[in-house]
């Protein structure tokens, strides 16, 4: 089914494409970093996790003789799932990456739906499921267990806040370290919550 | 990188489309089956796996008002990694499902580097790695764990075969018992191998 989420995630701000003097002036966004510090685990073969690759509802395919077929008609499709997955010492791995303008809050309207549930399913699988959260003030990203998602997203039923306090998130997750190898190295993090 | 390949896998032979009378009169393909089969498994709680969209490589989006995005230009991308991954009881499952018309042996060129890279990995990092195998002329799949891909692959640099006898997955893996629901009641060989 088509929808109009352009990148796939209606409520996630649109990352700074310009050199950013909050973060190292690099101008990479979190997914970019994100990217390159997986690359680094895997080549150092510390973890294997990769980003599942944009869902796209394929519509069309042209194939024109001796080049490569050409999509022509494609929608974006709403993920089913988390945007990172993979195995660390034999535990599977799950996560989302979030980037907020909000200087002080994570916006609940961050995540949908599906893939609240499917940080659901993981904690009942016994696997491992966090959150990646950068505020667009800082530099330095926060992990937090998705049980602090999941319970801020099941009070909003109850008249809970709409999102998550920035004090809430520090006070239960971990800061991860920054660097240039790897760039986000959020493996300790992982290590201090999990192992 | 756009590359040559329609389906983002060079070498697997394209499903059958048209019902066929050797493999319950469905007409569905093993890729189908096992779609049908995760979303019963994820809906019982038994396990947590999905398949990987397809990588596709997006060139331009058009941004018509009041519609969806969509997408005029794209093409397929090899994907990195295999198609299925998730979890199962905490640890990290992996696999990669094949079909071939071939009646006698899997053909070790249904398989790309970049996969089997994938692989070796998984096993490195203490995940469960597999290969669902479907033979064109059976109804019945076979589940084999990655080892035996990763010993023939090897092989084949020191004069070893192109193929793997089917013999030989029958030999060293499991039939995968299949039916209504679930189709293809794989974590049932997965149970006997891993757990």
């Amino acid at each position: 089914m088509a929808i109009h989420y352009p990148n796939g995630k209606k409520y996630t701000l649109t990352p700074n494409k310009t050199p950013s003097t909050t973060y190292g002036n690099r101008g990479m966004t979190l997914e970019e970093d994100l990217n390159v510090t997986n690359a680094f685990y895997r080549d150092r073969g510390i973890c294997l996790i990769h980003k599942k690759p944009t869902p796209v509802q394929i519509v069309r395919v042209d194939y024109p003789k001796r080049s490569a077929a050409r999509i022509t008609e494609a929608y974006f499709k709403k993920p089913s799932t988390t945007d990172y997955n993979g195995v660390y010492q034999g535990r599977y791995i799950d996560f989302e990456a979030k980037e907020t303008r909000n200087p002080s809050a994570l916006p609940l309207q961050n995540f949908h739906e599906h893939q609240i549930q499917h940080m659901e399913q993981v904690k009942a699988h016994n696997g491992i499921a966090f959150i990646i959260i950068k505020f667009h003030n800082e530099g330095t990203p926060y992990l937090v267990d998705a049980d602090l998602i999941l319970d801020y997203w099941k009070a909003q039923d109850s008249g809970g806040r709409k999102s998550i306090p920035k004090k809430i998130i520090i006070a239960n997750g971990q800061t991860i370290s920054i660097g240039l190898h790897p760039r986000i190295d959020y493996i300790k993090a992982v290590d201090a919550i999990y192992f």
